[in-house]
């Protein structure tokens, strides 16, 4: 492995640029990124040795693309990739809805290998000054391999991860994009959702309804922190499992609100004891 | 002040007990738990210098009496303790939920005082051994005096969380509880809601949905590990504010989740950028 281009240098991109360096400093290292406030900031951080703010031939001779922009913009982006005398590169991606960008990457890619995948791992800040090299450390690396991977293909990206400290994990697209629907994209849409109440609320109580926000609130405001771009992308490309769980989620809060209703403290108590037991795996596995 | 007793040695009855030890080396403290676990446990943490398992006229002469127990146990408390012939003592709580409290206490406390309060603070953590004296640090502490409240127990208990380092802020019961229900109450509620979907969907899987959990679902998690006896009885004690307030988010649920179906990228992305204003707002007032 000799040179990689990132494009996109937000959290995920300059922490990979971050992680790739400290593990190999001879790499050299390519940005491209839209973003001219974001291209200034990853040249003074010096995050790489060559920084563009467009596609072009000279990442041709790559060993890896990884692709770490909104997925809005994978489009583009596979166009413009496809148009490359790629030599021998393997194109990769972090994006969090799986099923929509293998997708689009059949589509558009013609006679290139794709793996895609999707690091478990984040913070609610964005930007090339948020990253750092510690990101996926004991975190999750997810493959999706689709009909443009093969097996040398998978393997060296998966072992990139493996060389950043992530746990790596294959598996379907449609259940990576079940599991991501339920623990990540929902989780955020809630939480989007509730600050956005509380903040009605306040301007109806006329009082500081925010200032309180200790607890439970404070982790839903920092969670619905995250980048709105980002977010706005994920949930209309991940739509479908998001709507079915949804509306799973809809219906078990009914059956706690009828309790609530009913006074049925009974049902609330071994409903939230069970999910306290579901915590403690969560501790067990060392996710926390 | 010499003599203090607090009724349940939990995660803030344990923190009270701390703060006021650090505070004040000579003040004598009695601790009253029922959980003869925790009734041990504090023993073993020299966190009072008597212990008891009941009420009983031991503790007439205390200067402040903290209830710290679920909101269930408050009915039976203060039946015992208005038998008692107390001299001049304060009695107040530490409840999440205060128009209830104050319902059950004018009705069973005859010719006693009584100060409602609650410290906005605490963790997912139960139990004697979790507490700790800076719990209330920079943390709001919201009185909401009653009809057995006077201006001179108020002042008394305030300064009590004044000395712990807490911010202080007398407040209408019922905006109390509104504010409780949207900050607190719903998202309790919804961490326990979603964590139940998820390991639903762990199940149809026969994947391991839990072990990714990073990100949004963690922190939902981590919410859902809180005290099922406690939580219960918030959720039944402030039933009217949490009913009202989570139809109010169901309706705003409902619009997101048009939008994602209507592929409505614009309204996603507005109501994103608000939310990350909002946490902008938190983080200036120090409550992250």
């Amino acid at each position: 492995m000799k040179k990689i281009a990132v494009i996109g240098a937000g959290l995920i991109g300059s922490s990979i640029l971050r992680a790739l360096k400290n593990k190999n400093k001879s790499l050299e290292l390519v940005v491209i990124e839209k973003n001219l406030d974001h291209l200034r900031k990853s040249k003074e951080l010096e995050l790489a040795s060559t920084f563009k703010e467009n596609i072009d031939n000279d990442i041709e001779d790559c060993d890896v693309i990884f692709i770490c922009t909104p997925l809005s913009s994978y489009e583009e982006i596979f166009l413009n990739l496809d148009k490359l005398e790629l030599k021998n590169s393997i194109i990769t991606d972090v994006g969090s809805a799986k099923t929509k960008v293998i997708k689009i990457a059949e589509k558009n890619l013609n006679q290139k290998v794709f793996v895609p995948g999707h690091p478990i791992a984040g913070t609610e800040k964005s930007g090339p000054q948020s990253g750092f090299k510690e990101l996926f450390e004991n975190r999750w690396f997810i493959s999706t391999p689709c009909k443009l991977s093969n097996d040398i293909s998978l393997e060296k990206i998966n072992n990139i991860w493996k060389s950043f400290g992530s746990n790596i994990q294959i598996m379907d697209a449609k259940d990576h994009d079940s599991i991501m629907a339920i623990t990540s994209h929902i989780p955020h849409l809630i939480a989007y959702n509730i600050v956005g109440t509380a903040s009605e609320l306040e301007e109806d109580l006329k009082s500081e309804v925010i200032k309180f926000s200790a607890s439970g609130f404070r982790d839903f405001t920092r969670i619905a922190a995250s980048d709105p771009t980002m977010w706005r992308d994920i949930l209309l490309d991940n739509q479908e499992e998001i709507l079915s769980l949804l509306s799973k989620f809809n219906q078990d809060l009914k059956e706690l609100e009828g309790a609530i209703k009913n006074k049925d403290g009974k049902f609330l108590f071994e409903k939230f004891k069970k999910t306290k037991m579901i915590r403690e795996k969560i501790i067990e596995s060392g996710q926390d």
